[in-house]
């Protein structure tokens, strides 16, 4: 929303919770919902918003160009919101969130070991994708790019990713860091869990 | 594709046996793809292809209205592709098609049972939409209704479904299955598997 120059107010949700007026806002119980109280209208499911967003407000395109690029975009971004979750930030806030905030579980280290596993796949994809494109899914910045640097971040934060060997996919992951729209985000901390050091580091 | 009036033909992919030339046309492995061979266009991610369709081919517009309308659509899709599929697609074809197939086990009963007790709360939630609305997303027919029954026909050929107490639902879902798109669709099989009688009955 930053980027596409929309003023917004972030409120918490613990969806686990399952507090009624949340279910009232989105019956399948998950974030984001947005809630326009101007114009009366609530908006759920992260694509759906974004849809919604690039079709009601011109500026700063983020699901640009041909019919085909615009597949492009929606691929990367479902790629990310889904298989990375699937594979690793939805395994990592598992293990590393849910089981210490809210079950009061040990960690299982094989689950930790094969995201952190997999986590390196996709760095070697994203690797590729910048060593052919500026962008992932093309020469300007689009919704994938955030999309992806949305779910590394969580991993990120979680310690799930290991940098050292993935030089292109850094590069890409810290210009995107530094954008006024990301910045802010980079200090906003769970309760308990701290991020390792480099996680809200800008220049390297 | 047949409701926008585009030829295509089916190909069988199995992606859990990992084929390489699956993988090139997609990196995550998962179907639909859809490959224009006269255009040299292949496509990712069912939601992709679908928007890439209604933005090239005019012919009946499946995701109409107004942006707010647009992005009810859009919500009720995800809805039943992520959510649905996650409480009682996903678990009866791992329990009862992937069990028998492929790993060779038995199917667990509790997990049976959990699904078909979500597969109720869905038909609810079917019966009340279409309580207050003609099609699922409103006045008239979109890809929402198409999505979800999608989904609904997967689990109904695994005996996931119990219409005995969803008049709605059951009605909505009648009037999809006798539409011309939709009807070849029910002739088909799994391999071994057989749905129940009431499968591809289209009058009731």
């Amino acid at each position: 929303m930053s980027e596409k120059g929309i003023a917004y107010e972030l409120q918490t949700e613990k969806p686990w919770e399952g507090r009624d007026g949340f279910f009232a806002m989105n019956p399948a119980g998950r974030v984001p919902v947005l809630h326009d109280e101007e114009r009366g209208i609530t908006l759920a499911d992260s694509r759906a918003i974004c849809e919604y967003l690039e079709e009601t407000v011109e500026n700063n395109q983020l699901i640009s160009g041909t019919a085909q690029q615009r597949a492009e975009v929606r691929r990367l971004v479902a790629m990310f919101d889904e298989n990375f979750f699937n594979d690793v930030s939805g395994p990592l806030l598992h293990e590393r969130m849910k089981k210490r905030l809210i079950l009061r579980q040990a960690p299982d280290a094989k689950m930790l070991r094969e995201a952190m596993k997999l986590s390196h796949d996709w760095l070697d994809y994203i690797d590729y994708l910048i060593d052919n494109r500026p962008w992932l899914a093309g020469a300007t910045m689009t919704l994938a790019d955030l999309a992806a640097a949305a779910q590394i971040s969580v991993a990120d934060y979680l310690g799930g990713i290991d940098w050292s060997t993935h030089e292109p996919a850094r590069g890409w992951y810290l210009v995107i860091k530094s954008r006024p729209s990301f910045r802010p985000l980079l200090s906003e901390r769970m309760e308990v869990i701290q991020p390792p050091s480099h996680y809200a580091e800008v220049d390297a």
